[in-house]
C-alpha cells in the first residue's frame, strides 16, 4: 500500500515505488488517491478522510492565524479550510466543501492540546509533521503537544484518534472559529463522554444571510475526562454597567457544567491526566435535521467500531466505488491522477439525508424523508458539463437519484435547483442547468424517475416570464432572444439558456412533444443574434438592440467584472454552444475561420484550464475534418500541464469535482462534448486498457472496454467499435455502451 | 372584587371603594393585593402576575429605550424589569425576579404589534394605558398598536392574552434585549403554534459570569400563525471579507425557518391576518433544565385550559395563601399594605424544579430530582432576619422544604447556600446565615429535616479555616474574635458569624452537644473586641489589632463603600448584636447609655428603613424597661412613613420580601427580634384581630389569635396570653403557638 505524503517526501515515495514495484501490482484502486491533490494552486480540496457521497469529512484546519498569510481565512475570500503551504495548524473541521469557490461549513473545530488549558486558537495553534493523506486516512503529529492525530470517517461521522504522551491532555471543540464568516453556535456537554450542539453556517458567496442554517453534532469520546468545561468569550457591553463589569468581553470558563451555552464564540474542553501514553478516539455524529439526528447517525454508523474498523469500511466502500472504472498500463503518476479525480467526483453531490432518511426540505420549513438518498450540494453550472455524464456512465444509480432529489427540490420548492447547498437554494451563477443534467441523464437510459414531472419542471423555468429565480432576464430572452445589458451577464446568460432549452427540445422529442421539440431547438439558437460579424465573437447589446460600446472582447480574463459575461471574456465564451457547433461554424466563415478563430483561443493565452466556460474548446477541432489531431495534441498537453500527483495537480478550484470529471473522461480518451446529448468525442486514452464497469440495472452490457494501441504514439489512425472502424470522432452514448470494445488505434 | 389601577386611576379606585362598601365586605385576602406597591422607589417589584413560589412570572417591561431616562437599564445599575414613572413599553417578560437588587432575570420578552414587521424594540415600543394588576392578574392597553394585553400565570408558565383589531397582527418573542447585561439565546420554531429555546442569563451582581445559565422556555399559541419567522441580528464583521458582506451587521428575516438559530439579538414573529377582532392566547413555559421540561410543565399546568381557568386556578391558589393570616379591622389601605407584603413574602425563595421534580442542582454538574419542592432563590442576608421566621409560623412546610433545600444543596456543594440563585451560588453579601434560618426552623419545632447533617454542614461553615467560600477571614475571626481591615467589612462580618454561631449555640444546647455550645455561644460574643468605649460604637481594626485610622462612623451611609461595613455605617451596625442586646447594654454603660446611644440613630437620621443592617432597631427599646412605649410609637411611625397603599409604597428594596416580612410582623405587632431564637417582641398590632392559621402537621393548635384591645389608641397597658398578663414584651414561639389569644391592651 503506497502513502501519499507531503510534496516533500515524494522522491522517497518515488524510491518506494521503484524498489517495491511487485507490491504494485497488488495495488487497489483505493491506494491510487492521493488526497493532497487540489489542496493548493486553490483547488480547494481538502486531504482528510470522508467516505462516498459523505456528510461528514475532516481536514487539518490551518488557514487561521498571522502565521498562515497570505493564505489566511480572514484576509482574503479563501473557501478552502486547508492549504498545502500554509504551516499553523489550528484544529480539524468535521463538516467541509470539496473544491467551492466560496467559503462555507469548515467549522466545528476539533484540537488535541497538552498542558493546561488554553482557549485561543490563535495561542493554542501549533506546526504540523509528517502528514500522511490516502483514501478514508488522514494522520499527522503536531508538534507542539508530541500529539499524534489520525483520522477516518463513515458517512456521517467523522472518527478521530489522538495519542497523547504522558501528562494533562486535553480535546477542545472549537465552536467559535471557523472557514465562514457565520458565527453562532450552541453547545451542551451531555457527560464526560458526550458533548451535543450545532453550529450556524450559511451566507454562501456572501448571499443570502437569512438562510443561514445549523449543523447539528454529537460527540462521543471513548474515555470519561477528568474534567471537562465549556468557554464563551462574550461581546464587549457598552452600556453604563459595563463600568462593573469586570469580566466584560473576557473569556469564561465554565467548569464541569451541563448546561446550555450559546454564543458567537464558544467551544468546549475535556481534560485528561494520563500517567502514560494514551489514545482516545473522538467519534462525531453530524446532522442537519436534529441533536437526536446526529446521536443516532453516529450510533448506527459507529457505535462499537474501532477506529480501524471504520476507516476498513470506508476504505472499501471507496475501493469498490473506484474500481468501476480499472485503469490498466499507464504511470503510477498517471493512476494516481485518475483516481484521485475520479474520488473528488464521488464527494459532491453528497448525502444530506440521516440515517433514518430525515432531510431539512428546500426552503426550509420541513423535514422531509427519503428511502433512498437525498443529495445536496449542486453545484450545476459547474457540474452540467461533465460530472452528471460521468455519472450517468459509471455511477447510474447514483445520477438517478440526484435527479429524483433534483425534483423532489421542484416539489418542496416550485423550482428545480440552481446551486443548491444544504437545502439552501443560493442561486450562485447564471443558467438553468438543471434542465441539461435531467434531459441528458434520460436520453442516456436512466429513467427511474418521473420524467413528466421534470419536463414540467423544466418547462416552468422555461416559460414563465415573471418572478422566475432560475432565469432572470426570461422576458428580453423570449421575445429579443438575449439578455440585454440591462441583466447581468447577458451574453453568458443567453448562451447559458441557449443549452438549456437545446437540452429541453431533445427531451420533448424524445417525449413525442414535436412542438415543444421545434420550439426549443429554435429558442436554442438565438446566441446567433448576439454574434459580431466583425469579431466573430459573441458580443452584448443593449436595451435596444444597439451594440454594447465600447467593447474590450479581453475584458473578463481572470474573473474581473464585464457587462456581457460570468466569470470569462468574450473570446472564453466565444464557443460555449456546445449544442450548434455546425451553427457556429457557418457564422464563423466554414471550418477554416472557425478553426482560426479557435486556434486564436489557445494562441493568445485566453483559453483557461480552471473554469468551466472554454473547458470542453480543445476537443472542437473534433468538429473539423483532419484538424482532429489537433484535439489530441491538445487534450494530451493540457492533462500534463495541468494535472499533476502533486497539491498544485489541479488547474485551480475543483468545482465539486467538475475539473476531476474533466481529467477522468479525457484520460479515457472520450468526453460528452454538448451536455444534455448522449454523445461522445474521442480522443486519445491514455491508459492501455480502461474497462468501466456498467451496473446491470441500466446496461445491457457488463462492461465497455476502452483500449488504444499504441503505434508510435502519435495521432489517431483509426477508431473501432468491437472490431469494426467508426469512422467517427463522435459516438453516441447508446452505441458506446451496447458496444464492447472502444479501440482508438494510434499511428 | 377591587382593582388596583395605576396611582393616578387611585382616586377613582377610593370612590368605587366608597361606593361599593357592601362589596368589600365580600373582600377575599387575594383581593386585597395590590401588585403596584414597590414598583417605584427601587423597590424592584413587578406587577405582572405570579404564582405562589412561581417560576414563571409576567412583567411588563419598560426600562429600556431612551424614553425611559433616567430609570432607563442601560443607563444605570437598574435591578427591576418596570418602573411606575415610566411611561415606553418594550414587551412583557417571562422570568422576573421580585425585590432584589442586582440585575437578573427579566428576559423572554413578548410583544404584540400590528402591521408590519418590526423588530427593533426601540422602533415598536409602544406607551400603554389602563393598567390593571391584582393577584394573578394584569391588563393593559397598548396605545400604539390598540391591542389589550392580559396575563395571568401558575407556577410553570406564563400565560399571555392579545385582543388585536383586525388586520395583521404579529406576536414577537424577543430573545435580544433583556434586563440582564448577559446575552445569547437560541430558538427554534416548531410549527406554525410553537416555538422552543432557550436565553442565557447570569453574571447577578457584575460576578461569577462563568455561572451564566440557561433559562429554557416553549411556548404555544392558540392560533397557528398565518406566517412566521426568526429575526437575527448578527454581529459586525470586521475581516477582509467584510467588503463583500452587504449584509454586515444588519438585521436578517429568516422567513418560515424551522432551523435552530442562535445569537446574541435573536427572536422569532408570529403573524396574523385577522378580518375581525380576534384573541390569541400565548402559553409559555419556563424550566431550568431543559425544553423538554419547560413543554411538561406548560402541559401539565396548562393544557388545554382556558386564560381564565388558569387565572381562576391561581388566584384560589393565592388566596389559599393568603388566608392563612386573617386580618379584621384596619382600613382597606392597612389591608391592602398587609396582605400585599404578605403576597411578596410569597414570592422567593420559589420553585426552581420543574413539574417533574427535575432541577439543576447547584454548582452546574447534574440535574437533580425531588419529590417535594426545590427552592431557589435564598437572598439570606436578608431573608434569615424575618422572612424564614414568617414562614416557620405561618407557612412550615414551605419552610421545611426550604430547608431541605438548603440540605440538598449541601449535599450538592458541599457547602450551604449563602445567596443561591437558580442553582448557582452568587456567593454575594457577607455573612454565613444558613445556619440562623435552620436553628432558629428546627427551634421553632419544625423538625422534619436531617437535623444531624444540618448540624454537620453549619460546623463546617463555622470551623474550616482554610478555602471557605462561606466564612472568608474565619482565621483572624477565631483567632483574634474578629476580621481585620484585610477583609471586606471587617466590622460586618464579625458582627453576621457572631449571631451566626449564636445560632449555631443555640442548636447544639438542643442537641446535646454542650461542649459546642459553649464554644460557639463564647465566640458568638467576639464583636465585644471591636467595641470602642469612647465612641460606644463598632470600629474596624487592622491586622496589628489597633484601631482603624482616621474612623468616621458616619461614612458609609447610603451605600457607600467604607472599611468596616457592607452597605451601612458605624451606626446602622451598632446595634447588630440581636443576640446580645444585653451584652450590649452593659458596653454601653447600662440603659441609659444604650438608649441614648439607640435613640441618636434615630435622630440624627442615621436610621436607614431600607437596608437590613438596622431594621431590628425599633424594637430595641423594649430591652429597657419603661421605655418600650419608643418601639411602639417608632414601630407605628415608620409603617405610616415607608408603608403605603402605592407604587412607592416599599421604603426600598424589597430584598425577596425581607421588608415586606417586616410590614407583615411589625402590623401584626410581634417581631422575631432575635434570628436563631425562637422569641417575638410585642408592640401593638394594627388590625383588631389577626387570626394565623397554624398547620396541623407542625403545630398542636388551629389557630393563635392576636388581638388589640384599644381604648385611647395609647401605649400597651397590659399583654395577655390567653387572658393571663404575661408582664414582658417578649414571648417564645412555644408560648405564642401553644397559646389561644394573645391580646394587647392600649391604654
Amino acid at each position: 500500500m503506497v502513502l501519499y505524503k507531503r510534496i516533500t517526501l515524494q522522491t522517497a515515495c518515488f524510491f518506494y515505488m521503484l524498489f517495491f514495484s511487485a507490491a504494485i501490482l497488488a495495488q487497489q484502486p483505493a491506494d491510487f488517491v492521493n488526497p493532497f491533490i487540489g489542496t493548493s494552486n486553490f483547488g480547494a480540496t481538502f486531504p482528510g478522510p470522508i467516505a462516498p457521497r459523505g456528510m461528514a469529512s475532516i481536514s487539518p484546519f490551518n488557514v487561521s492565524g498571522p502565521q498562515n498569510r497570505p493564505l489566511e481565512k480572514d484576509s482574503q475570500w479563501l473557501s478552502n479550510p486547508y492549504v498545502n503551504e500554509n504551516k499553523f495548524l489550528t484544529g480539524f473541521s468535521q463538516v467541509n466543501l470539496s473544491g467551492v469557490g466560496c467559503p462555507e461549513l469548515g467549522v466545528i473545530l476539533l484540537m488535541p492540546t497538552t498542558g493546561t488549558v488554553e482557549t485561543n486558537h490563535l495561542k493554542y495553534g501549533s506546526t504540523y509533521s509528517n502528514e500522511i493523506a490516502k483514501t478514508a486516512y488522514y494522520s499527522v503529529n503536531i508538534d507542539k503537544y508530541k500529539v499524534k492525530a489520525e483520522f477516518t470517517a463513515s458517512k456521517r461521522v467523522g472518527v478521530s484518534q489522538f495519542t497523547f504522551p504522558k501528562g494533562q491532555s486535553n480535546i477542545l471543540l472549537n465552536l467559535g472559529v471557523g472557514l465562514t464568516n457565520e458565527e453562532g453556535a450552541m453547545v451542551k456537554i451531555v457527560s464526560s463522554t458526550e458533548i451535543e450542539g450545532m453550529r450556524s453556517v450559511g451566507s454562501f458567496c456572501y448571499n443570502s444571510p437569512e438562510d443561514a442554517y445549523p449543523v447539528y453534532f454529537v460527540a462521543k469520546f471513548s474515555k470519561p475526562a477528568d474534567q471537562f468545561g465549556v468557554w464563551k468569550k462574550p461581546a464587549q457591553y457598552n452600556g453604563a454597567e459595563a463600568q462593573w463589569m469586570g469580566y466584560n468581553g473576557k473569556t469564561r470558563m465554565m467548569e464541569n457544567t451541563i448546561k446550555t451555552v450559546v454564543g458567537d464564540s464558544i467551544g468546549t474542553y475535556f481534560t485528561y491526566q494520563f500517567d502514560k501514553e494514551e489514545t482516545v478516539n473522538v467519534k462525531i455524529g453530524i446532522s442537519y435535521v436534529s441533536i437526536e439526528n446526529a446521536r443516532e447517525n453516529l450510533e448506527k454508523e459507529t457505535a462499537n467500531k474501532s477506529f480501524d474498523a471504520v476507516y476498513k469500511e470506508t476504505y472499501d466502500e471507496w475501493n469498490t466505488e473506484l474500481s468501476k472504472i480499472l485503469v490498466e498500463g499507464g504511470s503510477e503518476d498517471d493512476k494516481t491522477i485518475f483516481y484521485t479525480a475520479l474520488y473528488h467526483t464521488l464527494i459532491h453531490p453528497n448525502t444530506l439525508n440521516d440515517y433514518n432518511g430525515e432531510y431539512p426540505e428546500i426552503k426550509k420549513s420541513k423535514i422531509g424523508k427519503t428511502d433512498g438518498t437525498r443529495y445536496t450540494v449542486f453545484s450545476l453550472w459547474d457540474t452540467y458539463r461533465n460530472l452528471h455524464q460521468l455519472m450517468s456512465l459509471a455511477y447510474p444509480k447514483q445520477q438517478s437519484d440526484m435527479v429524483k432529489s433534483m425534483l423532489e427540490m421542484y416539489d418542496e420548492n416550485g423550482w428545480l435547483p440552481k446551486w443548491e447547498l444544504n437545502a439552501t437554494e443560493t442561486f450562485t451563477m447564471v443558467g438553468d442547468p438543471a434542465s441539461i443534467v435531467i434531459a441528458d441523464t434520460y436520453l442516456k437510459g436512466i429513467r427511474d424517475f418521473d420524467v413528466q414531472k421534470a419536463y414540467k419542471a423544466m418547462l416552468k423555468g422555461a416559460d414563465q416570464m415573471e418572478n422566475n429565480p432560475l432565469r432572470p432576464g426570461l422576458k428580453d430572452y423570449i421575445e429579443k432572444g438575449y439578455l440585454t445589458t440591462n441583466d447581468r451577464g447577458p451574453v453568458s446568460t443567453t448562451q447559458e439558456y441557449n443549452a438549456s432549452d437545446y437540452s429541453i427540445s431533445l427531451l420533448a422529442k424524445a417525449l413525442g412533444k414535436t412542438a415543444d421539440a421545434n420550439r426549443f431547438k429554435k429558442r436554442s439558437l438565438s446566441y446567433k443574434k448576439l454574434f459580431d460579424k466583425n469579431l466573430k465573437l459573441l458580443r452584448p447589446r443593449l436595451a435596444d438592440g444597439k451594440w454594447y460600446e465600447p467593447f474590450d472582447p479581453i475584458l473578463g480574463a481572470n474573473f474581473e467584472e464585464n457587462v456581457g459575461f460570468i466569470e470569462g471574456n468574450a473570446w472564453q465564451y466565444a464557443f460555449m454552444v456546445p449544442h450548434d457547433i455546425k451553427g457556429l461554424i457557418q457564422l464563423m466563415g466554414g471550418n477554416k475561420g472557425f478553426s482560426s478563430q479557435l486556434q486564436k483561443v489557445f494562441d493568445s493565452k485566453q483559453f483557461d484550464m480552471a473554469n468551466e466556460p472554454d473547458i470542453a474548446y480543445p476537443y472542437l477541432f473534433n468538429y473539423l475534418k483532419g484538424e482532429e489531431f489537433k484535439s489530441q495534441d491538445l487534450v494530451k498537453k493540457l492533462v500534463r500541464e495541468y494535472f499533476q500527483n502533486k497539491p498544485k495537480g489541479l488547474p485551480g478550484n475543483d468545482d465539486t469535482g467538475t475539473m476531476s470529471a474533466w481529467l477522468v473522461y479525457s484520460m479515457m480518451g472520450i468526453y460528452p462534448i454538448s451536455p444534455g446529448e448522449p454523445v461522445y468525442t474521442i480522443t486519445t486514452p491514455m491508459f492501455d486498457k480502461i474497462t468501466i464497469k456498467l451496473d446491470a440495472n441500466y446496461y445491457k452490457k457488463e462492461n465497455i472496454v476502452i483500449e488504444r494501441e499504441v503505434n508510435n504514439d502519435g495521432t489517431i489512425k483509426q477508431i473501432q467499435l468491437d472490431g469494426k472502424a467508426i469512422n467517427s470522432y463522435f459516438i453516441s452514448h447508446d452505441n458506446f455502451v451496447n458496444g464492447t470494445s472502444l479501440k482508438v488505434i494510434q499511428n
